[in-house]
């Protein structure tokens, strides 16, 4: 009995003091500042794969940037004058003091005419797939070429009238000259285009997540890092990956149930069914990007939800079928508040116009 | 005979000679580069009485003006949340690159309500008798006051929603807390407007015309110095006198016959009666400045002349009798180009707005 119970206590001991040293040894390994590199640099490795760092500029090989072509499109960005009512400029539904997004559901245009969708931020936004929500604009130059007839956008009757405008104003006439040196015929539309895209086209907003992921650990917090992870495990990263954190492809809003269920949007939008025609293009967007998203509310394409914490809460669940826990929520908030970028120096510098003869 | 005739005809000689030496005279000296210093020095000496160069600032014993103040009041400037449609900031009326005036006959406020009356800018604006242009408006902090709940203007129910508002905005209540340091709540409208008050109040835009005055008289070419001289010679100077040309008074617009004979008005502005009820004050309005007057057309209470030469011949028909010939009014209108000045930097960027939380 003696034997037979001293054999089992001494491997009962044995048991618990190897569960002891290993817990320590776990404790000691996983606590040390050793290991805090080492997931960080996991972390670190796998959001550089994702994502990669915001690039300097948003080239176009249709529509190369250049000073003058930058400089045109700067003040054309200012330019009320080629509005029906004189008062809509780009600048109307994005300044650019606020993230270049108006903080409107839906942007207001001459006239005070609802848009049908929220206006999305111009910043790191010309590389996406397409401008616009549905996919209606082929690119940033697209949309501002189109903006200048869209009834709710400048509303200007004819693309004729706008060109008059501008013509009649002899400062621009020099500036688009210059801006288009080979042109006969230089103040165009298109050429409105070109100038605006090539503004547009340069406006980065770097920020502390481009730290990290360029290799500065402690660029993010701790609650952001939780985030970061939270949000790629998640997969969030299906759809918003890239240095724009989306922008690269349509999805369909609420693949698990419909989205106005969450968003409680009132009227709903079929998406980009209005463009294609295509029974599966129904409630389907474009993906947007999430650059500075914490400082562009509200949220979705109608606006419809105000805070960021509960668009993070409803895309989970509406497209990943996932409840995040408050925490889990707050932690994606903190990490996407890392996107908040600084904007450029150019972008918060009033243009002066040059005046009406 | 011969002597009855030779004496006469030397007499006329003589006369002749004397006439031809006097005139001769008079060309040399007339056109002498001394002369015409002399008639630049008596030029200058007289616009210097009547106008002298523009201030360094427009300071106001009630609302001194700090640099936290005019940070705060600048941010506020471009603040688009305290509005009842969200779109509109003292720059939708007063957009900087335009020289603070936005073009519009009248201005338009939230959900495009048109206001009363052309939107004046708001550079070097601050030191005139009143706001507005039938003084119903004692100062630009009281207009600023007045503009949060004017229902074309900002539009908002109550002072109070707007203190709500941006106490909502964490940003804003450290901001205020530095600009008023020594109250309990500094986040209140009073405080908006002189914070607001204290940036416009630094806003001056010196031109080529300040330096004329100050003794370079090569600031202004000939066609300009043609017409500060008509400008001055035709009586402009009884309303539009120091260093704003304007400004100090009221005036009936229209002393000679009705305005609307030659503006074609539609409809008729009674003007300051509005205010007073007073009959002597029936299409009395405040004398504008002239600054920059050049660059903010169209021109009036009304906006209902859009050149500048219009604009000038109408007035000197209509407050001086005066038929300006075309050069004359030419001439005018170039000195004016000479009141276009310097926008300062502060004005020209853009301020980035406290995120909302």
């Amino acid at each position: 009995m003696t034997i037979m119970l001293k054999y089992p206590i001494a491997r009962r001991r044995s048991t618990i003091c190897s569960t002891i040293v290993r817990v320590l040894f776990f404790i000691i390994v996983f606590s040390s500042p050793l290991f805090a590199a080492d997931a960080d640099r996991d972390l670190l490795n796998r959001a550089n794969a994702v994502f990669g760092p915001l690039p300097a500029s948003m080239p176009s090989p249709d529509n190369p940037i250049t000073p003058e072509k930058v400089k045109l499109g700067n003040m054309l960005f200012w330019e009320p004058r080629i509005s029906s009512d004189g008062v809509v400029s780009c600048v109307k539904c994005h300044p650019l003091g606020l993230f270049a997004a108006d903080g409107l559901k839906k942007a207001l245009g001459n006239h005070c005419k609802e848009n049908p969708r929220n206006s999305p931020t111009i910043f790191n936004a010309a590389a996406q797939i397409s401008a616009h929500w549905i996919g209606n604009r082929a690119s940033v130059e697209d949309q501002a070429k189109q903006a200048l007839i869209g009834p709710p956008s400048f509303g200007m009757p004819t693309y004729e009238s706008v060109e008059k405008v501008l013509k009649s104003i002899p400062g621009y006439v020099v500036l688009f000259k210059a801006a288009f040196p080979n042109d006969q015929d230089p103040v165009t539309v298109d050429n409105v285009a070109r100038a605006i895209g090539a503004f547009e086209r340069t406006l980065m907003t770097p920020s502390s997540f481009d730290a990290f992921v360029k290799g500065k650990a402690s660029a993010l917090n701790e609650q952001q890092k939780r985030g970061l992870r939270t949000f790629m495990d998640t997969g969030c990263t299906a759809c918003h990956a890239g240095a724009y954190l989306g922008g690269q492809m349509y999805q369909k809003f609420g693949l698990i149930q419909p989205y106005w269920n969450l968003t409680k949007s009132q009227p709903v939008d079929e998406g980009r069914f209005a463009v294609t025609k295509n029974e599966a293009d129904k409630y389907v967007f474009k993906v947007p990007i999430l650059r500075n998203v914490a400082g562009t509310p509200p949220y979705f394409h109608d606006g419809s939800v105000d805070k960021l914490e509960d668009a993070v809460m409803i895309m989970a669940k509406l497209q990943l079928a996932r409840d995040l826990t408050k925490e889990q929520t707050a932690d994606i908030a903190a990490f996407l508040g890392s996107l908040t970028g600084t904007i450029p120096e150019s972008a918060l510098s009033v243009p002066l116009l040059p005046p009406a003869e």
